[in-house]
């Protein structure tokens, strides 16, 4: 899926019964549109003498948030690559000798690996947008402060969504100390911008009064 | 805002310092690709032998997600209407006499109106997928299960984003009668899907292993 698919054709193929694009999609998806928000607000807020104080804060965001929608626009297809190479490792004639057979599983392997990393890094990017949506929500043009709450919930479902992804590549793969690694740093990950979200929330809905 | 828009050039109007689209469109779009996933995982269900007995149970779920789909993409450009009606309203000259002042503020309180049930609407149809995605996820193909997990989470932050779109409107309507009861909706739908979502992400973890 590139960017310059209509939005309505992109959500054709997702409800199809072709396996791409899917859920890491729709993951990096929400994350773009965290990242949108975030750059709305600060947009919005940069220029206005109200907030002369923060701007320099808000241009630094903005530059962020700009360049992780950029890197999560390109992670739509980033999952479909990865997802395209596991089914076709798995596609593989199964072999007849010990050797065939053993690289058949090494190329599995690998592409399970890739397909752990691809949405592993989704969520990385996923959870930079909650940090920035943060400093959106505190600091940014309070007239648009729910723009702040929806691009926190959106960067926050784009996590919780491409950790899936992780958790059913991770689980295939035989390397365990690989696997238990990149569990660990996704729970870390969770932990972390969950609890953001939920004060992230908070704060914008007290402000809406 | 059309779906026949490129993503990456919605995703470029939201990012940018014009009000629309903005966190609604985006509410709009997370529950459509919650929709979206939820047919997925139906069109990868119906028609294997081995789920025979929940076919005629997921045909079911996926005409109802289809619908839900189509009205949620419908429902991105409802709210630039929505918000454009109220920004216009405010922008009438303000007027000299009385009856003036008092048609312009009847004309500002009923656009506030339209703009309140325009994302409780939306956060209904979000609410009718995040119940959809519930029996994907008990009784969909195990293999795309994590599609919806992916579809639960979607649904629900397109139902936190539209909540906040309720509450910043609903907080400008004098007819308290009005914004008290579209507000008790809104805690209704709040609290009765975010239980759920949390149920269904369990179990979609769980069968992942």
């Amino acid at each position: 899926m590139a960017a310059n698919q209509p939005l309505g054709e992109f959500l054709d193929d997702l409800a199809s019964e072709r396996s791409t694009p899917g859920g890491g999609g729709a993951a990096a998806i929400s994350g773009a549109m965290g990242a949108a928000l975030v750059s709305m607000v600060c947009n919005l807020t940069i220029g206005k003498p109200k907030y002369v104080e923060v701007e320099a804060e808000l241009k630094e965001v903005l530059a962020k948030s700009e360049t992780l929608r950029g890197e999560l626009t390109a992670a739509i297809a980033d999952d479909v690559k990865a997802f395209d190479a596991v089914m076709g490792a798995y596609g593989l004639p199964k072999g007849e000798t010990d050797e065939a057979k053993a690289a058949r599983t090494a190329k599995i392997q690998a592409a399970l690996k890739e397909a752990t990393d691809v949405p592993l890094d989704c969520a990385k990017l996923c959870a930079e947008v909650v940090k920035l949506s943060s400093v959106a929500a505190d600091k940014g043009n309070v007239n648009v402060v729910s723009d702040a709450g929806v691009a926190v919930q959106s960067a926050y479902a784009g996590l919780m969504s491409a950790a899936l992804n992780v958790r059913v590549n991770a689980a295939s793969i035989k390397d365990r100390d690989f696997a238990d690694g990149r569990l660990a740093t996704l729970e870390s990950l969770l932990s972390e911008a969950g609890a953001e979200t939920t004060r992230v929330y908070d704060v914008v809905k007290a402000k809406l009064g």
